[in-house]
C-alpha cells in the first residue's frame, strides 16, 4: 500500500484524487486545501492547516504553477517524496528540504467532466531511482502510459501542448463567432472537427493537410480574406497561410 | 428510385458514390472520370467519354472547385439537375444550360478510410423548389443532418472549416515536428488531441480556453519563446498569444 497526500484540490487534485480511488493499492490519506472545500462528494479527508498534514509516502502538489515553488518551501517536513504536477515547472524549482520529483498527467482537466486516467501519458521524474519507482507504480496503478521525461524535454511537450490544446481550442472559438455572425449552427462543423482530430491516428499529420494554403488555391485565400473583417483573425489566416507555403514550399 | 451520375472519381466522388451504396433508393447509373480509374473495388460503371453519358434524375460534379465551371459548360446535355459538391464555389458558377445546385458535404475526405455519412452535414441549394426536394431526399438516404445553406453562407461555413481543419491540422504538424526535434513521441498528445476536440461537445470554446495566454501568464510565454527558435513557430505563437489575450482582455 502506498499513502499519499494531495495538496490543491482544484481541477488536477480533484482528478487525481478521484483517480487513485480506483487504485486498490493507493490509500488517499488526506487532502490539503488553503480555502474551505464546498464540493466533496466523495467525502475526502481535507485540511486547511499544513500543521494538520500526516505523514504518507507521497505528497503531490496540484497548486497553479506560479505558488509551486513558495508552496514547496512552506511545507513543515523534510525529506518526503514531494511531487509537482504541472508540465512547465523544473524539478529544480521544488525546495530542496524534500525528496524533487514531478507527476505530470498530460491531458487537460475541466471541472465537471470526469476524466478516463487510463490513456493519459503519466511524465514522471524524480532525484532519486527510488522514488522513480514508487512514482512510475503509483502511475501505472491509474493509467497505461508512463513515461520517464525530464524537466528540459517536459518543458518542451508542454510547449507542444500548447498548441494542440490552447491554439486548437482558440481555433475553435473563432469558428464558432464566424458562425455565429451569420446565424450559422456550430455544431455543423463537430464532425469535421472529430475527423480532423482522428485522422492523425491513421495518418501523420503532415500528409493529412489539405486545403488553400496547401494548394496554393490563390483564389480561394483571396475569397477568404475578403470574407473576413476582424483583424484578429485575419491575422491568423495570413499567419497561418504563409507558414502552411512554407511548409509544403518546395513542393509547388 | 432516383437514378445518379458521380462525375469525377477522386476523394468525394468515390466517397459520394460508397454512400450511395447502401440507399435502396438511389441507383447508381454511371461514373465519368476523364482519365483511366485504376482501383475499382465496388465495380462502378466508369466512362471516360462525355458522349456516352446516360440520362439520369441527378448528376453530381465532384472535381476541383478551378474545374467545375469549364467542366458544367461542357456537358452534352441541356436542363438536367446538376450539383457541384464544393463549400467554396458558388452555385451560379455551374453553366445556366442545366438546373444548378449544391450537394456539399461537409467533411475531409481521405484516400483510403471509409467514412461515415450518417453523421455528416449535407448542404443543399438548388435554383427551384422540386430539385431542393430531390437533393434533400438524396441527402437523407446517406446522412441525418441535411441542411439547406445558400451560397454565401455556404462560402462562411466553408471558411469556417478551414481554421478548424486546415489549420488545427497545421498545428498537428507543428507540435509533432516540435516533439521530433527533440525525439519525443508525438502519441504522447493523442490524448489531449482528442479531449481537445471532444470537450467542445460538453463546453463551448469560448468557456474551455486554458493556458498562458488565456490566464496572462507572461513567464511561461517567455519560456515557451525562448524554446521557439523556427521562425514560422514564433510568428503563430505570437498571434495566436495576442488573439487570446484580445479576445479575453477584458476580463483580465
Amino acid at each position: 500500500m502506498i499513502s499519499v497526500t494531495i495538496m490543491g484540490f482544484g481541477n488536477v487534485g480533484r482528478h487525481l484524487y478521484a483517480a487513485f480511488h480506483n487504485a486498490s493499492e493507493v490509500d488517499r490519506v488526506q487532502v490539503y486545501n488553503r480555502s474551505k472545500v464546498m464540493h466533496n462528494p466523495e467525502e475526502a479527508v481535507i485540511i486547511s492547516k499544513l500543521s494538520e498534514l500526516q505523514p504518507t509516502d507521497a505528497y503531490f502538489i496540484a497548486l497553479p504553477d506560479d505558488h509551486i515553488a513558495d508552496f514547496s518551501e512552506k511545507l513543515p517536513f523534510h525529506n518526503g517524496l514531494v511531487a509537482h504536477t504541472s508540465g512547465s515547472v523544473p524539478l529544480t524549482k521544488l525546495s530542496g528540504h524534500n525528496r524533487r520529483a514531478v507527476f505530470y498527467p498530460l491531458q487537460s482537466f475541466s471541472k465537471d467532466t470526469r476524466v478516463d486516467f487510463n490513456a493519459i501519458p503519466i511524465c514522471v521524474e524524480a532525484e532519486n531511482e527510488s522514488d522513480l519507482k514508487m512514482l512510475s507504480k503509483l502511475g501505472q496503478c491509474i493509467s497505461t502510459k508512463v513515461v520517464e521525461i525530464n524537466s528540459e524535454d517536459r518543458g518542451k511537450l508542454h510547449l507542444a501542448a500548447v498548441f494542440v490544446n490552447n491554439f486548437v481550442n482558440h481555433l475553435y472559438t473563432i469558428s464558432e463567432a464566424l458562425l455565429n455572425e451569420h446565424s450559422l449552427d456550430f455544431d455543423l462543423l463537430k464532425p469535421l472537427i472529430e475527423e480532423t482530430a482522428d485522422k492523425i491516428s491513421r495518418v501523420s499529420p503532415y500528409d493529412a493537410q489539405t486545403g488553400p494554403a496547401r494548394r496554393n488555391d490563390q483564389k480561394t485565400i483571396e475569397k477568404h480574406m475578403d470574407l473576413l473583417t476582424n483583424d484578429r483573425y485575419r491575422a491568423l489566416y495570413t499567419t497561418f497561410t504563409k507558414s502552411i507555403q512554407e511548409t509544403y514550399g518546395k513542393e509547388l
